[in-house]
């Protein structure tokens, strides 16, 4: 750890300066634990002024924790999900969701981490058929794991299709502050207005410490204190994890890291394009860029600037922007870019 | 939430400064997730001095991510877990632990929180037997949740029953700082030595912010990172969560933050001996008090010092202090009692 | 194996001879799997026409089976079931309920194997504390496991209360035709009649080869048959479960064979009552006896007539009679412990 | 129900004579339950025989049920299962797999229901990485569900592959007699020696009523009896269970019943061969047709001779020949065939 900021993920920076203040500011006294204080009450009416006035609010400690908690919400455990191959919950939570509801993820190959109406529709068989897990839930990423968008509108017909069918739209909501930011809409259109039922509302990865949380919009929550209790998500000064959420949507300062992320991943693909031997991989919409690189590059560029492979056979790299990336970060991690390709 | 400090929990208290201040100190820079940052690595090494070079530690969010990656360690659903009808995990974790190791809790009724070999024997039949979950692991809590404490050589004894029966113990240690201070032993003293297999070690009712690590001793803990991943314990910006730790194992601070928590129980059940119409029902043995009181003070009282009802039937209530308790709260406190107490 | 008969358990009992014929004449050409014969709906219809129009059928290899189905039916993860400490659910199943169901079991103390409405209040506290794990089910045995029976008012007594409580009533009737014969009352009157939500029915105790049916009341039972399935409870040659259930429904072979077990344990007890060293511990109700022995003549008896040992500690055994224990079976039985107990 | 015999599966079909009068012979006064009895010893000597003195033998109830507590044996719910797209644990057992044992499964898509090396290395990623559920077992079905077969060369070349990587390897044997009988091999050959290290060896599918056996081939099976029972497959009248495999693998009873149903599906096959409107799909090596047919003649050919709709989208059927079904039967179809696809 240091002050070199890499490029592995948005979960590698810091935390924020203002949410930092705001945990010094709310560190004062006793108050009464697992949400019965003032702070959460408060943060949780901003969630409502920002989402609609029928959202509930469940803050945990985690992306892994807000997901499998909004799965228990609406599945059994003979109900399946239908999700990207690519999702998180299908391919970085350690089988989380199959451990926590025991229900199974049908996943679909996708070009660009995004469900549509047909890949969803390629699994709408056997309903009704008890020998067949009965698909319950939709859950899309936005922004993706591969820093694609949906479109509001995309994200509208995909739920009017999931409510047809009886089925609840969830919506990993990880990075969904560099969506809103790039989509240059509001949270609201982006979620309930658009059909969503449950959204995973990521505050780690835009310059929170910890904490994640999850909106039910306008369904009966009655039983999610016990659930979130119950997967070990329950924090019991919550007030520390309230704050933070109120330092991010205060004076839209998520917008504002959002933006920066995003503009930084911009940058970077855009000097990118200069560098005949890397190939941009997905569109860069958000606040991450995939890249095929020389195999021989990825090492020595590693040992400056931290990331992944993401696809070893294409030698396939993630770059992530966070809130803190600095323009000379972009400006050096190119250089050195261009001084390794150089090497053959 | 305000700076009136109650008697409700250790986990309404606030966070030590100490502990603030080294959150700040680690806000500088990327750094690796999940673990692989300095901090982490340091603070694990500080651990294994304390523990003993043997030590596994695994940080979580909180006691109850804790004690079910520990129970999930060493049972399958087959097994059951032997503990106090008391125990957190039997009565204050909204059955995470039957969800998420499938096992049975075989709940024992004492007198004082604590367990016997008695009392573990009584469950010991059906061994062998298909039909009967197997009785696996053995979990105490130190200092247990009525306040009270094992003496080391307890500890021993139990730990030489559990081992000779094939099964493992764990230590619920969400309060062991103040065990520690009260029996003026150390960690290891208390643990290890004392045959522990695995020890949830609390942080958050002692001054963190959020945090509890699971420490195993001695075993093959190669399951762990991914039980701890897939309960959803796993935190991505580890830096935080250890740093933490680090500050409360740096001069004992852990002690300190006990001992006082400790010394102002004792004030506030030296004074209560004074008050005829209160009768202390528990030996106060660490940071807790727990007294029979006339039911129409409970209200007013509350009012003023936020506590909670520990048995509704019998008027009893539990005050627990924290590090932060001052002199002065005791002293208010008892004049309040005292006023309402004559109040008839 | 053999032609002694022995008083270990009314399931060591063979097959009843028009059970064993109406498999034979079932086995005829081809059927459509999974239930979709003609022999399983016309015994659902039977099931239908005993215990009413709003009787949902669905049968399952066995009474473990039969009971998590039931309390999954019912019950989240967060929920708790309420039952007699004794209770198969909770002794006998090896933790079934709660890895199937994710759910806690609240065993309760009692001398008779029977609940009351008062030691089920007993555990009716924390309701809405998500700390706490939430009852939703109260199970009853009927026969319990003590071969004790509850009155049809009782039954009613604990109904109403669990109704008033937001919760469902479970009864495990693994030896309900016995209870039904004893209380010479319908199994309508002592089921639904009394408030009864969910049934599992008992065959193989009763003269079936293998097979329960769990019956639910006036109750949406869309999910059943997808979590019969996943819960591996599904025959694929379904009508020869339903074949041996239609033959013990027809001209009341149930209560044929269960009331020739119930006056064989009744002459058993009757006899024993001349011999002082014996002391019968539990009314005999229904088709077992449980007594007290000298413990020098419980090898010596096993040797000839298998049983089990209830409880070690107090030289208590369990004696079972089942539809084909003989009027001689008894006789020899008694003789053989007279002269046993006259051997000190 | 009905004489009349058609080709949806082989389950729909009856019990086989032998194994009606082996439950009959067994039906004979009071033997010890669970497994207990002589004849369920007996059974359990002569698999051994078969498969070699490390076998151990656990009865279940069906197909699920084996392959669950298959897969519980070697797993735990960090871990995956590598498996065709067409597994039936994958799309036959609504998510039981995922319930039970917690675990994910990892389809594959395949053109013949059969894995390869090279579709299993495809998975193999990830290994040691915590966000990442870990693969530990391989499934294969022998004969597959689309009707193919892996040769004993195939079968240990997976099975080097996956003991190189610390995995397991699991065989549904649903139909393994068939299996058997195409290849004129031993039983032992194609699993044990083969290194299948766990069988779910098929009844039911071969002229038994209910019963499949879960054979596990020099492992500590220390555990097995518990995941057994808690999974709700212990049969407590056990002798009839045993006694219907006794009678199976008496004078190769279930390679005549085997050989009969391949020979049947190869009379089908080849009688379809002149019917160029039918498209035979697969190879047919075992006792399963499938083939993509004119749509119309679907449903008039349903309601002579019931068969499942494959794949709705290419017209397939499955056409399914059992130890029962006649050469009359196949005549009869063909000729159906024959005047449905000349009625365009």
């Amino acid at each position: 750890m240091g002050r070199i900021r890499g490029f592995a993920s948005d979960n590698n920076s810091g935390v924020h300066s203002q949410v930092l203040a705001a945990l010094s500011n709310v560190n004062n006294g006793h108050a009464v634990g697992y949400g019965g204080d003032e702070v959460t009450h408060r943060t949780i009416e901003k969630f409502r002024e920002i989402f609609g006035a029928g959202t509930d609010v469940f803050f945990v400690y985690n992306g892994t924790g807000a997901n499998v908690i909004a799965i228990q919400a609406f599945t059994s455990s003979y109900h399946s999900v239908i999700c990207p191959q690519t999702a998180h919950i299908n391919v970085d939570e350690c089988g989380a969701p199959e451990k926590h509801a025991g229900c199974k993820l049908l996943p679909v190959q996708t070009a660009n981490g995004k469900l549509t109406v047909a890949n969803i529709a390629a699994h709408m068989h056997g309903i009704g058929f008890e020998h067949h897990s009965q698909p319950k839930m939709v859950s899309i990423t936005q922004a993706t794991e591969l820093g694609t968008l949906y479109t509001i509108d995309e994200i509208k017909v995909i739920a009017d299709y999931v409510h047809q069918h009886n089925m609840y739209l969830h919506m990993d909501g990880a990075r969904i502050s560099n969506a809103a930011a790039a989509l240059n809409c509001t949270f609201k259109e982006m979620t309930v207005d658009a059909g969503v039922d449950v959204l995973s509302f990521g505050g780690t990865k835009n310059g929170l410490m910890y904490g994640e949380a999850v909106l039910f919009f306008n369904h009966n929550t009655e039983a999610i204190k016990y659930i979130r209790k119950q997967t070990a998500q329950l924090h019991s000064k919550m007030r520390y994890t309230a704050a933070q959420f109120e330092a991010l949507l205060t004076n839209d300062l998520w917008r504002e890291n959002a933006e920066h992320a995003n503009k930084m991943a911009q940058k970077l693909a855009a000097k990118l394009k200069d560098i005949p031997q890397i190939q941009i991989t997905q569109a860069v919409e958000s606040n991450g860029v995939f890249a095929i690189v020389p195999p021989h590059i990825i090492e020595p560029l590693q040992n400056k600037f931290f990331f992944y492979v993401w696809d070893e056979y294409k030698s396939e790299v993630r770059w992530m922007c966070s809130f803190d990336t600095q323009e000379e970060d972009i400006d050096d991690f190119v250089e050195l870019i261009k001084e390794k390709v150089a090497q053959t």
